[in-house]
């Protein structure tokens, strides 16, 4: 039994199409009682499994949370096989601001699983996702882009995992997700992530990036609208197959290690030298920095230590030292 | 005589290259007599006119202050012909943040004109702008972008002016900058920004937008750098012609009015019906404001009140009430 | 002609029914051309004079705010003779927060009259209310509470003016108004008010005080609708009497000097002798300030220095050092 | 042993009478090992059970501060059989600020038990009184009101409890103390409360609300002292019976469910329709939400979905989506 | 006639000792007419000149905060001639704080002159101070040190006067108060200060710089209260000669322009080539700034471009770019 | 196997010397994957034991982070025998401020022990610090000074340990790092610091206190550098004896309990009797608190309740009720 404060204004357990909210306990000066309502659809009927999809994890990633706006809007109770359960806005204070961060507390929320049931509005929140509704899923999708700061070819993300079978599952999952690259990650740190507490209760579940900048690209919003709704029919809770998009098969990729990545050494404009999903080698130039505090003084050349295509590039012209600038990924 | 606070480490007076700063008095809890430093280049040569150029004045537009950067570098002493003066980070905290409004107390630099020597940061700079270096210049250009939020043509925009030889001098400036558009406003309200500060003084003047969505693109860049040149060969500073841009002479458009304008009645999220430079029409649909808050709901259609060029578009995907997510031009 | 960079998205001039906004331009670092959108209602038609009422120059006084919201929805276009404006939520920001002060930048919104075009969002607007509204009126209401620290007697309160027929015009006002009391002070310093902006204009001008302590009273609700009602059939814009409240006429009273106000000399928590409305004697206690930082030692007392009616009392138990916590008014 | 770095200027094992304070480390940039001081009285003599008694739980919320500084003062070291600690501004940086919520770091401090000797001052101070005070303690009782928000019927409230004993009393207790109402509550999620933690340590404890709206209100303070006096008279640490109020003995009540509970569905201004203490009905109107952004539409109607007493409404007039407006409780 | 808001409660008019404080009006959200208390003494008695005492202009110079407490507890009724004035926390909410500016608005005290009475606290004292207090004057003295980021040789300042009367008059002055050093500046840029302010109301003026570091430093309190009492004698307001201290007469020094500074040019620790009041040369080492994130690289070596001693020198070890770490004084 | 996310950017397993980062993850709004920089330095040669120096664990104490700066230029690859670790800037964040606390989340890192992988920054960095380098070390110096607030007798730090071999050990290493005095403390709540953290894992540790009031102290400054060669040589990784001070073997003191603290019961500006160093009596006055709100009272006064040394004094003017102003050290 669950011991979370959260509470959901609907029934998991019932049957048919049910608009409501997580009510998330958020003490205010004015108002101790208070509480924050996060939206939430779940449409089950018929015998099937439980496909949970979220979005707005980071406030300021639009493509899915435009995208399963769409789908709340447009899935009909009749077509569904089982349970979907849709969170457009899951980390909704940031979502509201528009920001990666929480406004309340500066909280990463894809840092903040397992979470805590008493320890602010995200962990609060965390707990109740991990506790409550992660064991009432057999799927789970986590719809994320590159944010304010950086610009990500579209891709569906999955984990390298040590079971051959839960690693084959995520794959086909991907694969009928159909974004054009399906990106398989390594990360020995990702414990305080929604993807990494999914795996750990045995679903299969992928993350992804969908885009970036800050903005809501319309293609990848097709995409993401299309995806959204191939993870139903992938998981059986939609008839059908699941619809591949214009370009063909997913192209399986990874990024191998820290040599992958272009760090700022310093503050500075970035101007890159290459477009997103351009192929790259190492030894090649990544941009420049151009320094406003030295001039007269030509601007530092940053360097690609990899060879393979341009998946993610800092689209935010400043940086900070430390910022990441580019990241380059190569075939699986 | 000027009573400004603000001390400039370069003499104006003197010939050749001098790379200082302007030592601007910013009090800190610990450091009374603290002072901020702004980056300036002047080079002086010959006999001739001068000319201003800026950037920087919102912090989060980086065309203009990378041009500006490369000049600097660039600009040999000896082919000067009067006096070049080079403000590359004009409002100096704002753009070490990467933020158009400064860090320091929130103000938009582009409304502080004429200034107030003892306002702080902001008011004390512009007041030195207005009253020390303005009074020395022929003719200056203010370069900005888009910023953060916005996505906009690179255009050189200017005043609809009174006096019609100012007019086409203005016009002939802004030909020999060689953006593809120039955008001529009739703006009542502009009396607080750098261009009619300068106009006020009469001198020869533009403001520019070159792009935007807090990024630096490298096509926009171009445009940028050769257009900072252009000023110089055309105020004869430099020998020679202007170069003009490939695609031609630029068009000459304005924005009559508050019709050509489309705002958002409320927060969400904000999906463009259209790219940048389409060709659009009264009645025909702007975009969609898709909102969080509304889960099961359609999202929100606006609609263009006018017909033209999609001269400026929203770029960042969070808007709130009242932010303005298109501006049509049409032609002159 | 004015100069404001507030656009009114109603036409004054224009009879009929009229829902719009004024869009006041806010700078924010992601929309750098965003506005706020301040509610405004115009009813024209017939002829008569024109009445401005106002309510939220405070955020956290609500009974104006709400019986305005209730006289637009109310109000019939066939009712009015002349031309009725109401601003239901004034100083929008801080209604929004629910607190006297703008979230924005700490402004109290009746301190900022005059107002200055480019000082920011309240001087801006507070500059379009006394340069483009005040000019169109005859009668000008400002409807306040005593917010969330005070509790006040509903009253009318106006100012001792020099000019007896003014005067006697005010007082008419304020007795139509209905409000149990009616308040004359004579404020050498009400310079920053909306009040004396309209006084200034010769415009028949009031303010009110109508509750208070952070809520919404029903009672005071009641006499503050049928009040502003009142103000319309006074000024002739709607036909008929004013109504007169079950109370009977207003009393006139004044506060005539600082002996008649009680001041907390430190920080402590608030507890009033006497409640609202209570007769009270010079030499009286006032009350208690209980200082939790001095365990084991007697509250302070302190004593009312005038005789008169307890008019204003503060609400809210914790106080610092120079809060006033009782008011005594006398009849005038 | 306890590790707590929290250190008691009082000796709790010597008799008599000892003002002081718990000294509790808070780093400050200018002061490394500052502390915050926090006022404390023991009183012991005789032989008999101890008592602790606190306020400023919560900073905004007054009778239970000013009754137990009032009690600090009156009570004298020859009345006590046993031993009465008490903590009048327990919270005290909250107490200081006369906020709900923390003035460091926002913490509720009635969310912070059991505490972490390191964890900051709020998390410290728990740590100290759940592992060093509350281990002393046969009966406890924390005294609450409503603060800032929500007004509520003068009440003594615990928890249902498994133990019947315990169970039983409490009640004892609870009837001692001769609020008018005794609410008892079935709360899964009490946890982090300090009548959570005395419970867990199988200590007699209370909590209460008494009163509320950010006010002292003078009847529920005569309760409150009266009642404070009252627990120490049931203890056995005062001789002779508790002093029952004029309005008899406590009627026992519960708000058994959600469904009691009534909800802003967005923001707006809160109009109640009911007054405290008014019996209420399922189905008939809460109150209305005046929404300032919707010029010309209605408000929104709340409508009870219980049958009760009206125990707790919101007091403050401005609320947010998701704040608890009304509470409904009903006879045990 | 003042048309402050600011209320005096104490009356210039009236002879003998009044202990009391100028009443400041400072809205807050709970407290729409509150105020700050600033403590004020006046003592008058017999016949003589009014000299106006100020400490507190900044919040963390200690010396003359202390010395004026001193005195006002000491100085007698009887010993007066004339009147005196005493504000020793005159920037009241930044002396609480003990930082240089409000942390209220982030001003700084001297640079508000002549203020604005409805511009907020510190300009509205600031007007208050210039237009009320100024007029009553004869001498004034604002004593400054050099606060958290400096430390200064003990100095009694003033500026270099066009009238050969008022600078003899200000010399002699300074000669009475003695310090060991009289610093005579010509400020171009001195408006916004009270020293400026008072100069501009034909007052006997001085200000002063007595040490620094943020602490206080008991040698230059000697310094400091002695000198407060002889600026009494000097004007004879107390009877007798001012008496001079230890070290003789004042030696006359003066800062004659920038290059007499020395600036960091980046951020880093200041580790200072000499002690306060050395004497330097042009052409020697100043000190060195040591950069953190330049592991490996030398520090910054910054040197002297004047001879003279060393007046002032930073104290605080953390530098930011353009903050001065030395200041070089010539005698006069 | 470390699950930290933070990745240094040396490899401590290579010989030679090696100047790089910590890539410490700090996820901004604009930049999801940012991560902080802090500079460290490896030189590892020939056989020989671990030895980590840290400073700029409090960012406002500067002897430390300049000594270490200092050892990173000077110290030669050919010197070393084992392995030196030198992180001069460690809550790197904090020394960029000059603050103590962190500027990201107000954290002491000295209370951030064993820290947190996923906890942000300090804790992240914290657990770095505990779980991987300390693991590798055999000796660890921690070194602080008083920071702004206070001001300290040059000193090595130790614990007062169980294990007598430690002890020595402890012992050994101070008496060579050659301050002037070696404090042993009795810490029972010293669980989050730095050093309790080393001698969890059996290293043989110490910090430090060498001078403080915010600044760089020269004499300190020297003593620091030589300290810091001085532990390399008693660990035997630099060849030779450690070499002494001018002032002989270090005086052994300790602080036995509370009563050798003085702390300020209340507000108010600090002026301390004695100079740091002196031998002082209890019962003897220690200082005056002068208090800015309580004109024409005396201060208050403080005395010593222990007889011993003048080890700390409080440096900074302003002092808050719980602050410590003097601590007294004796023989141990």
């Amino acid at each position: 039994m669950s011991i979370s404060p959260v509470v959901a204004e609907v029934d998991f357990g019932q049957p048919g199409r049910q608009l409501g909210q997580l009510r998330v306990p958020q003490s205010r000066d004015d108002s101790g009682w208070g509480t924050i309502l996060v939206p939430i659809l779940v449409i089950a009927g018929g015998s099937g499994p439980t496909v949970l999809l979220t979005a707005g994890n980071h406030g300021d990633e639009y493509e899915g949370q435009v995208a399963l706006l769409d789908l709340a809007r447009t899935l009909r109770e009749e077509e569904v096989q089982g349970r979907v359960i849709l969170l457009p806005a899951m980390h909704y204070p940031a979502c509201v601001a528009g920001r990666r961060l929480s406004p309340l507390d500066g909280r990463d929320f894809n840092r903040c699983f397992p979470g805590d049931p008493f320890g602010g509005f995200a962990l609060s929140l965390a707990h109740f996702v991990d506790s409550v509704l992660l064991p009432l899923c057999d799927f789970q999708m986590d719809l994320h882009s590159g944010g304010t700061g950086m610009d990500i070819l579209p891709s569906a993300v999955g984990h390298v995992l040590d079971d051959p079978d839960m690693q084959a599952r995520t794959l086909a999952m991907a694969d009928a997700f159909g974004a054009p690259t399906t990106l398989l990650l390594r990360e020995v740190n990702a414990g305080p992530t929604l993807l990494a507490a999914a795996e750990r209760r045995g679903i299969v579940a992928l993350s992804s990036e969908l885009g970036g900048g800050g903005r809501l690209n319309p293609d990848n919003l097709a995409i993401t609208k299309r995806g959204a709704r191939n993870v139903l029919h992938h998981a059986g809770v939609l008839e059908g197959p699941p619809q591949p998009g214009a370009y063909g098969a997913a192209q399986r990729m990874t990024v191998p290690d820290l040599a992958h990545y272009v760090f700022a050494p310093c503050d500075g404009i970035w101007e890159a030298a290459d477009p997103l999903g351009r192929a790259v080698s190492s030894g090649n130039p990544a941009g420049l920095l151009h320094r406003i505090e030295a001039l007269g003084e030509p601007p530092i050349e940053l360097w690609y230590a990899a060879t393979g295509v341009l998946w993610c590039v800092r689209h935010a012209g400043r940086v900070k030292a430390g910022d990441p600038v580019a990241v380059i990924a190569r075939p699986l």
